[in-house]
């Protein structure tokens, strides 16, 4: 017998054949000892009544968003302006409600002020709200460059719809402008939420507090990391598992480098080619430059330069030898 | 009081403390601006009744598809010859339908040319979906042939269940194998949905216009990056990482590159291992070659030659100094 | 006519368009083809009555067990004892349940031996289940230390709570030591589906039979591969795209090196860069050394070490060269 999950319970048996109780001893003791913990770990627990950011409610947030900055490609039905108007009504009044909470319950939760008041934290939740709708315009202003920049990036793009459809750099870009949105009005938690569910989806981890200027292209994506306090230009294209990330930090100097400048800054223009890495936050990287694939370098590179690795010693064994 | 998003609106307060009322003015203003954005970019709005096609529908598609193709790997329950054939055609009906109307979508939904003929879309659906439920006996006899190398490709593959199961490579390959059939139908957008959904799950990306033979096997797979001109023999291996790529294309001159073959040639039985990249339309990695990790390359190789590496050359510092 | 897929059928239609009738000569063609395929590959139909494990249910399971970890991160209402006891014993009986079925179904199911005694099936994944419980406290305490090491790693890193919420690489992790707790008791297909289900979300690629001590932190993650039979250390950080693999095995020689050690082990307090490769069951990373970003190696590194890459040679062209 295959013990079914059934309604009746799991000591319901259909087929005669003895029945296997719930191990109702092991899990009491398995509880307990869970319990224990919890005490013992209180910033482990939550053991308090104080309800937590939802990540489902987020990444609806998200599609609000995105169906207000994008109506055409996301709704099911076609519409004329009209109903166009009624469709973002609806999506906007959604997205505010939801996440005039969610911010409410980040700020609530916001790890080392646990304790903080609740009216406040939703007068703040209602205010940010307010504020991140009035922003959707100028947010869309911005992606608009961000999808023509693709198409005109990329030679296998067929057309802005399957930019907006099905290009993985896009959604990374549009869920990072959004959640960097929210982290310059403070919010905790739910900025880095919504780019790690983009991370999740796209391989691309572009942090919240990274600063973009319009016209970015990410190709392919996978593997693409961007720190934290990294600046980047306008009209800049990066390719599939490039890091603009920051040097290694000594194990017992971690707390010397939080808030400090880590990661590089490129300027307008430049191009970097896959799985290059640039490290540091004193690395910038001249406008109009072109960093090749596989590059490493920790340095500044003027304006108007290509930096290339040296071709690579290869070795050849067999028919490519002679 | 955390607001709720309850039924009875944002309004609703049941605790006594002063209620928020919407922002409505804030969220006139925001429509208003994003509705007039709307109207000055047309590509980007979509306002004209025209139904688009439906992420939820493709991925169902998928699902469907592989019911047909693995059917004992996915039925919930087990099947004799009777049952198997009633959930095949259950399966093949559904297919069918939905794969239909969304093919339709996407023509009359492609891009350039919006103003096509409902009908006429709907028949080139309907015929396009025939011939892909004609051509999933095929599609299966090849995906076998992809499992039967994953098994033999890999150490730790411990059977055939284990691979159709949980390997992300065989994903990614089976989404290709049915986008590439769509793909040379010249069905527009879907194809491409269809592997951005697989590289969504995988980090694989593998676009639909490339050709990919028999049994072939990545392993891990994060990262790889498979180009839309890429031509790839019989029983080829490769890893997590591997790009098939294009050399750069100056910026001026993307258009000039569409269409044309910018990506590599791999022939029979050459295995690339991971973080290797090879780049360019001229390049053909011959017949039974094997490109070492992290090897760059972007000309030829002859058949039979192993190409790896020079030995990096490595600092060591403190004990290993010595 | 777009054609619905309505309750009525396919053919139904209500504005007058001639209607399209299903292919059903095709798709009895088809499936008639298909059932002679999954006859012919008798591993590749499971046409006999066995339901199969399903990955609704092990990601269930994950969630579940996730819930009696981190009660107070995942609950979306706060908790006072009584209610977090009520809470945990709710939890526990239903990942007892859903755990003990698919066990029961994956050792049926195990590939190799598909006529095992179905209640001797049952049995074990009672047993099993059973046992899993009870490891639960044992599994917090270990991911505690996990939690606590990516605070103190990252620089990025503001609380627990953002810790918990949003960093793939404790989700990597935690799923991993999940499924590893299950390839010990000899789990077949569960523990891989697992830990596939991670690297679907994370890019992060742990086989379940890797040994990894505590306060182990993986930094963004994407492209990081851990083999089968690695062993790391104790407090070990890893960052993005970082290989512990095997050496090349040559294509006729697969099965000698099933269950032979094929990759590398990782001593205490290592930290091993983004990008880089680690190869081979001989290589072994010396306890405190510290391996750079990039650095390919297949050869054992002592304590106390740092390995670097010699600054590569890089060729300017353009201002820079200057």
């Amino acid at each position: 017998m295959i013990m079914g999950n059934t309604a009746l319970g799991f000591e319901s048996s259909n087929d005669g054949v003895k029945t296997m109780p719930l191990p109702t001893e092991d899990i009491a003791s398995a509880i307990e000892r869970l319990m224990v913990s919890c005490k013992e770990e209180p910033f482990f627990d939550h053991g308090d009544p104080r309800p937590i950011p939802s990540q489902e409610s987020i990444v609806e947030a998200i599609q609000q968003a995105k169906h207000l900055i994008f109506p055409g490609h996301v709704a099911q039905t076609g519409s004329d302006p009209a109903s166009l108007e009624h469709f973002l009504r609806h999506e906007a009044k959604g997205l505010f409600e939801n996440l005039s909470e969610q911010i409410a319950l980040a700020i609530r939760h916001g790890g080392l002020t646990p304790n903080r008041d609740i009216l406040r934290c939703s007068q703040l939740g209602y205010e940010i709200a307010r504020r991140f709708i009035g922003a959707l315009p100028e947010l869309r202003a911005v992606l608009v460059t961000d999808v023509r920049a693709a198409l005109e990036g990329d030679p296998a793009a067929k057309s802005y719809d399957e930019v907006i459809f099905s290009y993985p750099g896009l959604l990374a870009i549009t869920v990072y402008r959004m959640a960097h949105k929210l982290h310059g009005m403070d919010v905790p938690l739910l900025p880095r939420m919504m780019t790690e569910y983009a991370h999740s989806l796209t391989g691309i981890d572009i942090h919240p507090g990274a600063r973009i200027g319009q016209s970015f292209f990410i190709d392919h994506g996978t593997g693409v990391v961007v720190g934290e306090t990294t600046e980047i230009g306008e009209r800049v294209r990066i390719y599939q598992g490039v890091t603009l990330g920051a040097l290694s930090i000594p194990r017992d100097d971690v707390e010397r480098f939080r808030d400090k400048k880590r990661h590089p800054t490129i300027e307008d223009d430049v191009i970097i080619y896959a799985n290059a890495t640039i490290l540091g936050g004193e690395a910038v990287i001249g406008a109009r430059s072109i960093i090749g694939g596989n590059v490493w370098i920790t340095e500044s590179v003027p304006p108007d330069t290509k930096v290339l690795l040296k071709k690579p010693e290869l070795v050849y064994i067999g028919n490519g030898a002679g």
